[in-house]
């Protein structure tokens, strides 16, 4: 079987996912900035092909957790939450990026085939 | 259908393509250290779950025409050639950067079931 | 001569725009995304010690001029202008970084000292 | 007085430590690729102009203890020791990262002017 439209949907997710994380991840942030970088992020991401809705969110609690004497901290992979849906063709790949055991994973919730 | 080995196939590869895009685009090179970044890139890529095989070669060409006056520049998309095999389950997804039409694009060349 | 506060203040000033250049360019913008994109560099950046003022502008004819046909680029040095203030102890360095001469160049506009 | 070459020294110096830090902390590495890591950082910042001498070493324990069940890590910058030279005309900026007191610090050892 070649390369299918369901194929590239999950493909193009994981590429907006990879690129997500680590062209973000090491900003500097605080609790008074999450709100912008959470907004600058989905709306980066969300100008790449394919991308039908993207929600970003900063865990304040790990901010404030990660908080140096400085009052600021790096944005780290588990801080983040991050839902997307990508729409390659008439296939939508909904994944996501979610602090779970330890790590920052990325993971498919669904692929499905959408009519117009 | 739910999430098959072949969707997650699809998916860990373009993940591992954007990662090594947004991480290493930036870093500064010249001719002499280019083999040395080639090298980073695909080893650092390369401990990553699934990936069976990298390689990545920047090309001289480019980094030559984008000298700065400082003998260096800086690596760009369009300089990257990439090819990795990625192994989910009993699925292989064969992928790729390369510049074409003036843009550097990700794509899928096959993916493909394997025995074993 | 030890290292001094003037050392330090223009020290300080470089790691800001290294860092900035570093962790931002590369990010993909369109001209409806820039605006969200300049804040969170700039509030990014402020939360780092000894920022006191910091401005942040990408040039919109330059991203029309590198727009892919999906409508989109990635942030690139020369389209950034950026000034910035950074304060040790009673020294000021003003900063900045523009596009000159087919770079994007880092300079010191300014350092003196404040009272108070 | 107006900025001087020992300013510039300095503040070259610390464009360099914050270019290294944002652009390659975030990589993968594991206990095999550190090398090829640590020679590519070296090598990269090493091209930019006003660099003298850069060593970089990443932490082999604390690759361990941040080991994911997959045998791997992100660069953190707790796990970067760096020690640069840069020279501006006659003045030479000693500089470093080196984890401290729970952060990653940069700093300057010296300046001082050289003859030749």
């Amino acid at each position: 079987m070649s390369v299918t439209p369901r194929d590239n949907a999950a493909f193009e997710a994981g590429i907006k996912l990879g690129a997500l994380y680590h062209q973000f991840v090491g900003s500097p942030v605080s609790l008074k900035t999450a709100d912008s970088l959470e907004k600058a992020i989905a709306e980066s991401i969300s100008v790449q092909p394919f991308v039908k809705s993207i929600s970003v969110s900063i865990d304040r609690q790990m901010i404030k957790d990660n908080l140096s004497s400085f009052g600021y901290t790096e944005l780290k992979g588990p801080m983040l939450k991050v839902d997307a849906v990508i729409k390659y063709h008439e296939y939508e790949a909904s994944v996501g990026i979610q602090f779970k055991d330890g790590y920052p994973l990325m993971f498919i919730k669904d692929i499905k085939e959408v009519k117009g």
